[in-house]
């Protein structure tokens, strides 16, 4: 498929306005769309939440002149069902558009396809693949719940040079800067929920709350605690903020905890899992499968960063670095059982390397394959 | 003191000169010299290796034109000492150049301010501290020697992302890429020396030759080894390559190791000190005083690295950080002593941090001040 540069022009600002839902489409992804007619835009329109006006519609609503014969830049592929809004596919028929280009087509089962076959078979010429790569990147979690039923997992990090999250003595505060944290607030909002175990809650008490300028973001994601025997107390920071909190626990824990954690404002699961491992995908299945949830921060301890590490349920690494050494007495930042030997390593792929105030913000995916860099 | 453009530009070129000399003026500073009539330059000269003529000799003895009333930029203050070859502030004089500028004064206390002060004695206008900052810089070393009779100390570790130079097993080749390794061999040839224990010795028989492009280097660094208790072998590797090695041990050594070393080509050093902190001290000022060192590279391992930063002797540390972890059972690239409250821990100022290979390379100096960076 050849486009031409203001394909990619109008293209590239589909997905600008794609961005402004970077915090708000959860579930859905987020979509922009640009309605060109003789190299002018007539229109732009782009998705802000669930249950409202999709990006087309919000595009067609908003055009300056008639759409009849105009070219569609929409950023994913237009949605050819019913959902809570009637179907994009049918809308851009009835506005007799002459051409819908798509960046990627939806994942979602559901259409996967059949949105640019309607259009087809109505006579509108339609293209995809235009930038295709940073149209998916904006909605990796999206596409990843859409394809593998698990919602895409960002681990965060914040240790020091010689990879110590705290002292022996459980101290912790602050070995990041004010910047570095600030950042973390602001990928907590993008989130739609943040992961964490028992012990860091009974540890640090945290409210774990979106708070991306100082100020509590307008949708907070889901915190979920990860707490087999219900250790969790019902005075905990977390229950007390605004936004849910949903604990995830085993058949075997006590029901009168779960009745005060639900009392307090937990929904509480119990989830049937033989071990560790098959608990977290069961844990991150239901949260794509029964919430919807997309992106998954994982602000947790030691033991359950390196279980999800190793259990490949981890896409991505974000390791805040501060510039200080603590020391091998200090606690470290992975858990990592049974590397014995070179080849066990956990090799990474490293995305992205910036400053963040004075501290390093690197960001690494794992490597599938246990490729080795010796050479 | 008030520079021109021009004036920036002749000595931005001094230093580029300067820098020719980044791996051969041991125990010299590194110098370069421009020498512009008219705006023109009419020569240009550098410092190739100790013994050898200085900058401004060279650049004077390639003069096209009479330096008569030719203004001099020299990256460093002319010597008015007669060292190895005669005083450089008298040839300048005796070609009645006009004007000379010096970008730094000479922190040898046989100079430092004595060459300027007999160019004006003659008449010559003079001017110093144009690009100081760079100009020092480039000879750091030389300057912490003058200063204060030790040499900057620069510790290289390779590690993982969390922090880990070596399996349990001492497991170590290779953590880090080609490239990286690479550069490792070009910061060993900009050096006078290369430090390491009889430890690191013992476990690895490393060469620890510079050998930047693949090939030796034509100088290579002077090898030491701290062992105070003779434990290497006659045999090891380093003892045979070209260059010579030299090991510290104390008073209480055995002779006749001491003998075998000796005749496997090492220089054995005895070195009275009481603790190990005044050990370190006492070697690197021996080394300083007794063989000119201005730059020491520490490859070494976990406690030397450590003992050397808490003693305050290490000036910078460059770090080499693999895409990969090794989980906590993994061998720790620092052991850093009595760090149990967050105000002990030791804080770094980066000053770097780049790609090499599929490595980063960070480089940290170590801060004087206890100040924490919480906020």
């Amino acid at each position: 498929m050849e486009f031409s540069a203001p394909d990619h022009r109008y293209m590239a600002r589909a997905l600008q306005l794609a961005r402004r839902g970077l915090y708000t489409t959860t579930p859905n992804p987020r979509v922009g769309c640009v309605i060109v007619r003789e190299d002018r835009i007539i229109a732009e329109g782009w998705h802000e939440h669930a249950g409202g006006p999709h990006a087309e519609i919000n595009a067609l609503g908003a055009c300056r002149e008639q759409p009849a014969g105009a070219t569609v830049y929409v950023s994913l592929e237009p949605c050819s069902h019913t959902g809570r809004t009637p179907p994009c596919s049918q809308a851009l028929v009835d506005a007799r558009v002459g051409r819908v280009v798509a960046a990627v087509g939806d994942p979602n089962p559901a259409v996967s396809g059949r949105g640019l076959q309607q259009l087809e078979a109505a006579g509108i010429a339609t293209a995809c693949g235009l930038l295709d790569g940073p149209a998916e990147q904006l909605n990796r979690g999206f596409f990843k719940r859409m394809r593998e039923g698990l919602p895409f997992v960002t681990a965060k990090l914040a240790m020091s040079l010689d990879g110590r999250t705290a002292l022996a003595s459980g101290e912790s505060r602050w070995i990041t800067s004010g910047a570095a944290r600030q950042d973390v607030h602001r990928l907590r909002a993008q989130s739609c929920a943040i992961l964490t175990g028992s012990g860091t809650v009974l540890a640090d008490d945290p409210q774990l709350t979106a708070r991306p300028n100082g100020a509590l973001a307008a949708r907070q994601p889901l915190r979920v605690i990860l707490d087999s025997q219900l250790r969790l107390a019902p005075t905990a920071a977390l229950l007390h903020q605004p936004g849910q909190t949903l604990v995830f626990t085993t058949a075997a824990a006590d029901a009168s905890k779960q009745a005060q954690l639900e009392q307090a404002g937990a929904e509480v699961v119990r989830l049937q899992a033989t071990d560790r491992t098959e608990r977290l995908h069961t844990a991150l299945h239901w949260l794509a499968h029964e919430r919807g949830i997309n992106e998954v921060m994982v602000e947790a301890g030691a033991m359950l960063n390196g279980s999800l590490l190793q259990a490949g349920l981890t896409d991505e690494l974000v390791v805040y670095m501060a510039p200080l050494l603590l020391g091998p007495d200090a606690r470290a930042a992975l858990q990592l059982a049974g590397i014995e030997q070179m080849q066990q390593r956990l090799n990474l792929k490293m995305i992205d390397s910036r400053r963040v105030g004075q501290d390093l913000r690197l960001t690494y995916c794992p490597c599938v394959t246990a490729a080795g860099n010796a050479d």
